[in-house]
Formats: structure tokens, C-alpha cells, sequence
């Protein structure tokens, strides 16, 4: 069992019937996506063509950002507001699309942008079924 | 002219046609936000009612990190994309509503809610402003 | 292999003699750690006794940023700078022996704290093991 | 007044001594210095010759992130661990002397290195004098 299960599973109060498969794999997806996005950003700075990869680095600083702050919010759950988490999983959903996209597009060239696309894909898709479950 | 405003100004392309004054205004707010709710929430730890400021602790928590990543997406114009900045600065709006309406019903007890309050509601306007700007 | 591996092992230059795999255990720590400690303060906040877990919410939060910034400090290698990375390291010991002195103290009582002072006690030794391999 | 030094003062415990004007003047450079990085990092990325600033863009990205955390760590005072802040300072100064330099290497050509360049040394000297302060 992952630390972030154990995390979940010893909230001291009730989750609020929240599915807590969807919500401990999307709080994982959220921190290796913003580790592997800074780190994607850190290694496209360091490709000889970097000029043609400043877009990727854009999207990479944007993801890691929102990523990280995802995977904050949804490890608390004390005074749980469901208008905040929506609206912080849709932005997520957004920033890792357009990471995912971007990065993709150099997968065929760039080892580390076609690891990190897949992250992207991976917690793009459990921010969505987050938000699903919440309904 | 403040430091924000400086760095606005010189980003040496062109910003495509946004509010200057509106971005760097958000940008400002979201900054000044972020360190008022991480100070709140240290205040209110140290109140010897901090029992019934829990949930006071928990908006103060998630507005500072979503206000601080609203900051860091708004400071970046290379390779923009509209979505993730509208999706990132709604996030943002509605964490600083949770979060001002909560401060402001301990405004009269607290003073330090009182003036996160104030901060809340000043990056709630900026935001909506700014997503207005962004038609 | 771990995503934060896979990152590593596909940076584009040279490494300048690293070695990797305290590099990644120090990556992963700091990215677990940081998780836990955000969790673990949530947690607190939810305990009806939080009025004797205040000290612990606080170092969490700081354990929680100081962690995450190392995170990442870590997973940058272009141009780097060994008096910013040894203080950086430094520093997140430091928080995460405070923290993890402070979890231990309430294991016995919380799960939360328990499971948070292991995260801490593996990431204070995985920074104090990169720092002895840093030279 | 600034909001920081109205959160300051609006703290109901005892500050334990501190240099309060420090403290505040402190906070408010990290802050200011970490929004200037972020942006500083991402004009860099627009300018033609991105290639030959990519050390400017690293240093940037890590005295981002290590001044927002410096930032938090300072706007915290509940169950004060003398030991984490001096380690964090003294990361702070280390990212910010690295990072002052490089960005005033480009000061000539580059506004917004120059900006950011004064950013770094005032907020690097202001982790000094806090330093000092706390003895």
C-alpha cells in the first residue's frame, strides 16, 4: 500500500462517501506528474535544440505547478467544498492535456517528453474520473 | 512601479492584446493572497480557540497554494493557452470565495482574519476581472 | 522503475558522476514526504484533541514545503550549482527531523503520525545520504 | 502598511523577540523575488538566443522555488524551530546570490534579468540581516 493510501485511509473522520480508490490515484497521478513535468522542463533546457522546445517547457512549468497544487487540496479534507475541488481538478485536467499534447508531439525524439506525456495522459484521465465520481 | 509590473513590462515578445493592467494587478493580488492565507492559517493555529477555526485553517491552506500557482501561470506568456489560464484562474476565484466568506465570519473576533479577508476578496475581483479581460 | 527513475535516467547530458540512485531515492522521498506531511496536517486539523497537535500541524506545513522544493531543486540538473543543492538538502534534514520528531511523539496515539514520522525519517536520511555522496 | 506586516503585527501569540521589521521586510523580498524568477525564467524562454540563457532560466527556477518556501517557513511562527529556519535562510541566500549573479551576467542586454537580478540581491540580503537578527 502506497504512503498517500495509508494517508487516506487514516483521516481520522468520515470522507464523505467519497470513492477513495479514485481520489488516492488521482493524489498520486497529480504528484509524479508535477515531478516528472519539472524534471521534462529541466531536460528539454538541456537538449542542444532548445529554442524548439520552449513551448514544451511552458506547458511542463504550467502542469508541475497546477499538478502539485491539485495533489495538495485533494489530500486535505477537513471543511471539504466541492465548488473548490471541481474547479481545481478541471484546471488540472486542462493544464495536463495541454502538457500531455505538447509533449507528445516530441515523444518520437525526446525520451523524457514521451515519459512525461504519460503521465500527463495518466493524471488528465484520473482528474476526470475524480471529477465523474464526484458527480 | 512595482517589481510585477516591471517584469510585465519588459517580457520581450508581444503579450497579444491582453490587459496589462489587469494582469499585472491579478498577478499581485494572487501573490500578496497567497502569503495573507499562509499567515491566517499560522494565526489562527495559535488562537486558543483554534478548535472552531478548523475549517478557517483549511480554506486558508488551499486558497494559499491555489493563489500561489494562479500567480506563477499568470507570470508566464510563452506558448499561452487560453484554456488552462481561464480553467486556473476560475479555480482560483472560487478558492478565494470559500475562503473570504470564511475569514469574514471571524473578522470581527480576529483581526487577522479580518485582513485576509480583505485579501480574498481583492483576488476574487482581480480574477474575475482579469477572466472578463480574457473575454 | 519509478517515473522519477525513468526521468533521471533520460536527461539528455551528462550527469557530472551523481550517483543516480541516491539521487532518486532522494527525489522520491522528498515527493512522499511532502505528500505525508500535507495529509498528516489535514489529519490533525480532523482530530478533536487538535488544540495538543497545533506543534505538529505546523511543522508538517513546513516539512510539507520545504520537501517539495527539494523535490525539485533535485530533479533540475542544467547548470548546477553544488553550494545551492548541499543548503537545499540541508535544510529539508532539518525540517524533516523536526517533523518527524514531532509525528513520532503522537504515533502511539495517530496512525496519521506514525505513518508521517516514517516519511519524514526516510527522507531526512535519504537527503543526509545524498549529501555524503555529493562529497 | 503592508498586508505582511499587518499579518505580522495581527499575530496573538509572542513573536519570541524577533526582529520584527526584518522578519516583515524578509518575507516581503522572497515574495517579490519569487514572483520576479518565475517571470524572469519565462521572458528567457521568449528571447531569441534561449540557448545561451539556459543557465539563467535553471538558476531562476530554483530560487523560485526555494524563496516561496522561504516565504511560507517565515509567515510561520507557531511552535518556531530555530534550527529549520536558519537552514532554510541560509538555502534562500545560496539560491539567491546564485541566482543574482547569473542574472546580472545578462543585466546589459536584458531588462528583465536586470529586474530580477536586484530582486535576488535585495532579498539575499535580506535573509542575511534575519540571519543576523536571529542570532
Amino acid at each position: 500500500m502506497s504512503v498517500a493510501s495509508e494517508m487516506v485511509s487514516s483521516y481520522p473522520k468520515d470522507l464523505g462517501g467519497i470513492d477513495e480508490a479514485a481520489l488516492v490515484e488521482c493524489i498520486q497521478a497529480c504528484v509524479e506528474c508535477a515531478q516528472a513535468c519539472t524534471a521534462c522542463a529541466d531536460a528539454c533546457l538541456s537538449e542542444d535544440m532548445v529554442a524548439e522546445l520552449t513551448k514544451c517547457i511552458w506547458t511542463d512549468l504550467d502542469c508541475a505547478d497546477v499538478c502539485e497544487t491539485t495533489g495538495r487540496v485533494l489530500s486535505r479534507h477537513t471543511g471539504y467544498d466541492a465548488n473548490v475541488t471541481r474547479a481545481v481538478l478541471q484546471a488540472c485536467a486542462a493544464a495536463c492535456k495541454a502538457c500531455g499534447d505538447e509533449c507528445e508531439s516530441h515523444a518520437g525524439m525526446h525520451e523524457h517528453c514521451r515519459i512525461c506525456a504519460q503521465a500527463c495522459r495518466r493524471c488528465e484521465q484520473a482528474c476526470r474520473q475524480l471529477l465523474a465520481a464526484l458527480g
